[in-house]
């Protein structure tokens, strides 16, 4: 693991997630530029003292020379934006699967050079965009590859959240990093959740967004990156669409919804109540499918944990990535094949999709005219 | 009242509006241009036969000639959009008030004409917007007008149905006029619906709209009128915002829903559950606010009609408009003044914005240009 | 009208929900036994005032001596429970139908006594149990009656209140009466709601409870009738069920609910959000019907007014109450058959099976036999 | 381990459990009472094969004689409930701390002699009651703990599941153990369910039930133990309430809920949405209290692994149970103290009650005596 240190959010949320199911051990890391902060973590999370290293470029070298089967299995990239090509292309260059926190880098060069860098490399690039991971979107994600609801018209998502209402004290390190351009890249929210929400509408509808039109804007005085954004969409198949993301919409919490609406029938899906998908119809009634309660389509339930009515959350979500990360290096390792419905976790296509993203939203908002193609 | 035949369906959607409260007796109609229609409506509404009549012309002269007292005290147009202006323009001539289904008329030009007639007549005019008619839209109004939410920073106003998402056949009574541009006017979904959105946001957020930029779209094959509308909104307070409605989201119903967000908090509504007003706040647990559950704002539980926990409707929200106007009407018949609390339903200026936003949001969709204003 | 002065809760909603459709028109009262206060609750309903009567008695008598087609057709009674027994005779006995808020009478003897007169006179009796009146209730009733379920094996009826967790100053009209026992009879809180919820569940299962498990509460000090209770069911075909029902689960507004269980599948209602029904299957996803949204047995369709997605509360499931019964008056007026879909009404069967189970419930509570049969 | 082969439902949630954060290891285990199954199964597992124990005998003594710090730190006992009894005291009797899946064991006489072990060994003993590792049930038990309710009145607890409403296959192996009285002991529903809804009652209330009268049922033909159970309450305090627990809940999924009234105000909790919690107040707005969103008691706080909107679930719940007592073991390892919040895990106390509401519910249910003294 390369960042989080104790008291990070995310790379706790990356460990409890890889642990969940059993299938990936810990078993060193690079957790802060800081080797005493690093040793630290390291010492919390019961690794083997040789094992926690000063820096990524330690720990990938020093672990390349231990005997395979000892030495780790991929590596998990935590740290923000701008530290995250740098162990990527190493790890990769090394001979290291990588499992990388969105968004894929900290600007567009990187994230072509990153590609390329994957690709020559054969190996496993795996990218956190949690959402996908539940079981719920998976389904609709299903049912309108299968055409349950014809021909797709309409995509709406929002993802709304008021934590960046108010200028943050300076010892905040979520809000620190998220609001200096030298450290997350050219956008804000945008960049940290309107990257979540357009890969959300493009895995669950199949769909690719073609052109944008955005207004983006940073309402908090002093703030150097957008803190809201509003953007009208056009999609591949003459589908339109909404999105609007924001991080000063007051008192939301993290409310990411997608609804899409098709020939037939439309989806209703809200991550913070995930294991519920409404499903609504021109001439049935509305049904209001849930985790667990069959029938769903596989890719749903090949991801869930536990029957219905006990509720699978956000860890449950992130630990579907991992695993079914997990599952294709294992299969590597023993020369079988995965079965498909695990090959099913975002990757360096979709990091340098939302990194397009974010340059022509960005593009879109400072320009007159109406729709910038993306 | 003109128009709303037996069959119609928001002609007795008013006639239960006006009924419900026991303050308007309904005395007279031109329910329909077909003499024999209107007299058959007639008489199923006990009407007394000689006050039935044959058009709106008829109508209006013959009261006008009955004695006061015995006369209509105003007169209720329920036809389609291009049947506005003639009655309402006739009626006031002839000294009636008047209540009016909206959008205000067919075109701009007769909006802002009608507008000119009644500041001349110096009589009432309503128009029904009917979801400003809630007691929790009222509530959210008197919120912000108190500065309860600070400056307020976004508004997201949606109003999907999916009513339309197929052709109807030519005599779904429904369908034929809102989808004919001969009757309907310029825009189709965005008239019928996207100015409820319009005039719901500005009421509720006391802002003006100042700048648009849209995508509407014809999505159902050999439709002339849009049946979807995407739009970035810009307000002159500096918030922005997104107004989306549609008439081809497939299986929704009428989910029209408004989320506003200021520096202190925010608030959601939603037309399908009304009696629930969400407030979430920065830094405190989220509210939810309930129909007659004090503490609410005096604009709130003086349109509330029964103890908390027993529904209100659309139609109690409709009657609030009947009400708060036949109060004012009463009020001039007596001389008296009418409590401010009540001297709140839509009239000519919100009628002619509708219009405006009419016509700005077809000339933006067909515009390269970024930025309408409105 | 007997009863229903200006500030009382229940003659005001009688009011409104008489008047909705258009169907009924208010012509005469005896609002008070104060004639002073009588007369001006006339004026203030614009009724012609010598219609407006110091006694039910005597509105009773001089209506009937009005000519035919003139005179009333039906009175409501909306007086406190110990004021119903007395002018339903009487109106019975002159040839009137009757309209009676719930519950029947005062007393066990009263209720058989009524029974009784109803019979003989062979006139209309309808008793407002206003919550079979949503149209969601009559879909759940037709769905079970059709099979849709299977055997019923369990039910579960709630009705938490909270408005009466304190004492309340002794000139609340509404808590003074219903905590008297010298005007509300054996029970409280029982008599008030209980008897809604035990209506309810026999309505939508159309079974009978044959046996009661009660323990009854008076928690607020001093207060003389049960103020909470909780009850163990049987039914008639075997099926089990709890029923409870409150006036001090504080915070609660008016939630009724009911969950009945078959064979096949499940049902859900909220009396707060009454247009929506959750139909639970064991072999296929939930659905979430709605008013409005076909397919609905006709029941449901029949008494719905306007469109989906349009919400229709309380005021309109009582107003279906009312046009049934006028609906059943007019078509003896004129000599005609009504569609049976209109004769839905609670009436003088209910009334008495609702005395009954507050009697008995009230005996129940007080034994240490543990079933008490119904 | 003790249990929980591959393919068994609750021994993967206690892996997953105990795995999440990280503080627990799985060391060895003795998964099936066939030795290959067990083998088998630490295979799957990573374990080392040589820990992997073909009984629960062998395997408490022969890690028994590792060295410290080798040795397993605690069992856990994920078996059904007629081979609790025999590891839980051997285990204790050796020397090792016991987590136990509920219920506590067989019947009365095991848990009485079980709870003398416990207390002889001075060893810890977790019993996982999940539904308490919940945030927001921490929540509402800490803010009646803390008065903020007032005095309590009332306590619903509801559990209704479906999953049980036809007769299994003979091979279904979580409903095959669940409805033998050979292995689950005299009660069905009530054992499996009941004691968890009695556990939560008592936990989130702080109260004692008393007295219950109940009405248990096996409605599916040829079943031998209760799928359906009513049951009244009374509590230490004064309180009443009701407890309803069902398996042919036809189309349910897990949907366990809880409300309790106080003097100043009610709770509301549902599993299946666990991250809020309604607080009603009889004096101010109701409140929607989230997971997460300050200002929540320690209690719920510290049980709190993501940031607010980011659901966390079933799993996560039963994590707490394991890792709180985790924290507890380490704490004695290292001879520290434990924050008193940590301290919060159900145990053999609330085993032996358990046991006892199993033993009293069904006396009540065969007894013509209204109540019967828990």
């Amino acid at each position: 693991m390369v960042g989080g240190g104790i008291g990070a959010f995310i790379g706790g949320v990356h460990r409890m997630a890889a642990n969940l199911d059993g299938e990936i051990e810990l078993v060193c890391g690079a957790f802060s530029s800081d080797p005493a902060k690093s040793k630290a973590s390291g010492e919390a999370l019961y690794l083997d003292p040789p094992r926690v290293y000063g820096s990524y470029e330690e720990m990938i070298l020093k672990e390349k020379e231990l005997p395979e089967g000892e030495r780790m299995d991929f590596i998990s990239i935590v740290t923000p934006n701008h530290v995250h090509f740098g162990p990527a292309k190493l790890a990769l260059e090394n001979g290291f699967h990588v499992m990388c926190d969105k968004p894929l880098c900290f600007n567009l060069e990187e994230a072509y050079e990153l590609k390329k860098v994957v690709e020559k490399s054969g190996l496993l690039f795996g990218l956190t965009h949690t959402y996908t991971g539940y079981p719920m979107v998976k389904q609709a994600r299903a049912m309108i590859e299968n055409g349950d609801l014809g021909k797709i018209r309409k995509v709406v998502v929002e993802y709304p959240q008021g934590w960046l209402s108010e200028q943050k004290p300076d010892d905040d390190k979520q809000a620190s990093w998220r609001t200096d351009p030298s450290r997350s890249g050219i956008a804000g929210a945008m960049g940290d959740i309107g990257t979540h929400a357009e890969n959300l509408a493009e895995y669950v509808s199949g769909l690719h967004i073609t052109e944008m039109s955005a207004d983006l804007t940073a309402f908090v005085p002093g703030r150097k990156l957008d803190d809201d954004g509003n953007v009208l969409l056009r999609f591949n198949n003459g589908a339109k669409g909404v999105l609007h993301a924001s991080q000063i919409s007051a008192g939301e919490e993290n409310s990411l919804k997608i609804y899409v609406y098709g020939e037939k029938g439309g989806l209703e899906w809200h991550q913070m109540e995930p294991n519920t998908l409404l499903v609504k119809w021109l001439d049935k009634p509305m049904q209001r499918l849930r985790t667990g309660v069959a029938p769903l389509y596989p890719a749903s339930t090949a991801h869930t944990r536990v029957p219905a009515g006990h509720p699978e959350g956000y860890l449950e979500a992130f630990a579907n990535i991992y695993r079914d990360f997990a599952y294709c290096i294992q299969a590597r390792l023993e020369g079988k094949e995965v079965d498909a419905v695990y090959m099913d976790f975002p990757g360096v296509e979709e990091g340098v999709r939302g990194m397009e993203f974010i340059y022509k939203v960005v593009e879109s908002s400072n320009s007159n005219v109406k729709w910038i193609k993306l």
